[in-house]
């Protein structure tokens, strides 16, 4: 339906453009009338469905099982824990008329569902019989933000957030864990996006949260993107929605809840790792159409190459997903521009000299390279090549995070760098030092990562005061 | 986590409290804090997956595709469509606050998605080559019912919407008619649930809609559901929202729409169709446990028994959906109460002798008939035992559907049969005799069915007026 054109602003020169108009350009999104909010077209809504399936198999896997918990949520109950509210409220969305009626009480539009999920809770769970609760939803949430940009950013966004409840703090703290690890597992293995993974410090966790985990990818702007966080709520929400179980040893406890999400955001990641000047690069995995069929013939020789061309889908098809560009009305160079924009990892061009000799010329768009292929090869070459593409784009990406991270130990080393990547840094441990560092230069603290120690003898960046934690630090979506 | 206990009302005592009892005990629903909002649990949740797995497979098979469109619709688009907005405003939730600030303009949670979906599509096409465009959504809507029922009438529901536009009325009917075909493949083939298929009368028509098709169930209490609708709506829409293309012909026309959809509801239905006074009874193909193994042992026996039935688990594994209930605090009987009451379709029972003969008890939940097996049986039977219960299950349903279809000529022969079942009946298509009907009786035109006729020599039903229509009678959920 939207017409690519080739005619987007290269990465160097606007960013921000480029990704704009990536988006559009590769059809996989588009404004809706209403500020904020957008569609998401069937070419990106596939990528979010091969997102959903592998995290779905791999929550199922784990014992956790899907349900669905309702989008409104009484404002009574969204104020029932205290840090919580107080993150959330400037972001929610409030239904006041319901059919012809002024509502007593305004219902929220879920920004998350802890709370009513955490109401429903203490209702099922009596014993420790009942734990643990591994409960997983898919769901849109809605929240009020001024800024908004595809995917990034946008006021409604569909994501799946998980709730489970625990009879210890161990356990609890071993789940947390765990779907950062199948979160970690997924970004890297599917997604071909490599990630730092640590805990927040204090000033950035969720909201009502002990412990946020967190995934932090690298865009290639070299800004930081949070992929996934998974958070281990201690017994806050247990406390505000009376999460109790009589335990075995017949006294009565509150439970350890954790959530967990991961969103469409993902996709706005995808695109920034991998997408360069010519559109976006999807690793075949989560490519829509992993190959396409472009054939190049004019006037008489059109249909008998047509004829070849449908004889080398029909082998690649049981191997792949393959498309046949068969549109009269463009021409192969048009086409080919048309593929590369939309990221299709494969090209295979078949000609009226391709048909006689039993080729098939195949282009790849991770690396540009072409080879000739005879069109018996297809068969036994094709999974090894899509193979191959998925893990070109993760060591290119991999290769990129690791060239951008720094170990630095003064604000001016980043500045040099334009503040582009992740430093590593001392930190004192100080919030007030993180709000300054994010004041006087717009990084953040992403995170602390996982078995990292502070550098000895080295002190805090910004206030040189003894070290505590080693942090990631970088401007962030 | 919910108790279920055996003591549920029985169908014939009070059908709306056996009903009610049934979604609770066996754990399928719970009431959300909010007047008409329910949870949907993991049990029913995973129906739910089932249904949407196979009619993903057939609206792919079809060539649709899924995408996402907004939440919020601005009340302005709402209304843009006047027979849409007519139908649809007295059920709507309004969004007057998002953040901090009071909104200019309402914005309506939608009740559907023509609206939205409509002025896209409007940005979207312009030739005659970007026809046909064949988009379904899986979402949550929200209509403001005054009075709700577990699954069959909840303020939030989920379902697919599947919006198509078409370069010709015959193709847009051909798209409605397919989609419809689609459900009803699903419905019996999957659901084992029969059903009438027909367009509606003018009168019970979607608001906007040029005909809608209908299929309509019969529940065992006698009253109709109404199971999925398929509508033709013309180029009411289209020129609502200015969908035109350019034709090959070089004029500019108005795109034909439809719209077809089913929701959470089916799952209502699969209650009130199968469910027994001992509870559900859940059809093989939806069922997320197909088969439950219940030891039985106490004592030193326990041990041994235990591993027999793991051993027969393992057997069944690769074939079916297995549980094995090795919860050591409930008695043989509680526990066959308690997957009865859930539906599962067949239980194994294993005990000492079963163990030293090698031989399973196979207990079928939909005639309560036991047969003993050999383990090693299990790999070749259990399948046809699955496909046989399902087949029955459909059967009973066709069986009771049959035996309450009765031709009638007058209302006394309704009322004689206490309203239940589906009266065919002559019809004269005028809405005034469909009004009088329902104000005296209750009772409403479910649908035309497709290929019908009147009966020769008869009058309406109502006035006794010529007959245009044979129709189906009933009274409805």
């Amino acid at each position: 339906m939207e017409k690519p054109s080739k005619a987007i602003t290269p990465k160097t020169e606007d960013f921000s453009q480029w990704y704009q108009d990536v988006v559009r350009k590769a059809d996989l999104m588009d404004y809706a009338p209403i500020k904020g909010f957008m569609v998401i077209k069937p070419y990106a809504y596939r990528m979010w469905e091969f997102i959903q399936a592998e995290l779905d198999r791999r929550f199922r896997e784990t014992g956790h099982q899907n349900a669905y918990f309702p989008l409104l949520i009484p404002a009574g109950l969204l104020q029932q824990e205290a840090a919580h509210v107080e993150g959330f409220s400037p972001e929610v969305a409030w239904v006041t008329r319901g059919g012809s009626e002024d509502l007593a009480e305004p219902l929220a539009i879920r920004p998350t569902s802890e709370t009513i999920i955490g109401a429903m809770y203490a209702k099922w769970i009596q014993s420790y019989r009942d734990l643990p609760v591994l409960i997983n939803q898919w769901a849109n949430v809605v929240r009020w933000e001024k800024a908004t940009r595809p995917f990034l950013r946008t006021t409604e966004f569909l994501w799946q957030e998980g709730h489970t409840v625990h009879r210890t703090a161990e356990e609890a703290l071993a789940e947390t864990r765990q779907q950062l690890a199948i979160y970690q597992e997924t970004l890297e293995g599917l997604l071909a996006i490599p990630v730092v993974a640590g805990v927040k410090s204090a000033g950035e966790r969720f909201a009502g949260a002990v412990e946020t985990y967190t995934l932090e990818a690298l865009m290639s702007d070299g800004r930081a993107l949070q992929a996934a966080t998974s958070h281990f709520l201690g017994q806050n929400f247990a406390r505000a929605f009376s999460i109790q179980f009589l335990d075995e040893d017949g006294t009565l406890k509150y439970g350890w809840t954790t959530s967990w999400g991961v969103s469409t955001r993902l996709i706005g990641g995808l695109i920034m790792v991998h997408g360069d000047d010519r559109g976006l690069r999807l690793p075949p995995k989560v490519a829509p159409i992993q190959v396409v069929v472009v054939p190049i013939a004019r006037g008489h020789e059109r249909d008998a190459v047509l004829e070849y061309a449908h004889k080398v889908v029909a082998a690649a098809q049981p191997l792949a997903r393959v498309h046949l560009d068969d549109r009269p009305e463009w021409t192969p160079g048009y086409k080919f521009n048309d593929w590369e924009m939309r990221g299709v990892p494969v090209r295979f061009e078949v000609g009226p000299r391709d048909r006689e000799q039993g080729t098939v010329v195949v282009a790849r768009r991770d690396t540009g390279t072409k080879t000739t292929w005879a069109w018996t090869e297809v068969a036994h070459a094709l999974p090894a090549l899509l193979e191959s593409v998925q893990q070109e784009l993760y060591r290119q990406a991999r290769e990129f995070l690791e060239a951008h991270s720094y170990a630095v130990t003064t604000v001016a080393e980043m500045a040099a760098l334009g503040y582009r990547g992740f430093f590593w840094a001392n930190w004192c441990g100080d919030e007030a030092c993180a709000d300054r560092l994010k004041q006087e230069t717009g990084i953040t603290i992403r995170c602390l990562p996982l078995d990292a120690r502070p550098e000895p003898g080295l002190g805090c960046l910004m206030c040189g005061g003894p070290a505590s934690h080693r942090a990631v630090l970088a401007r962030a979506y």
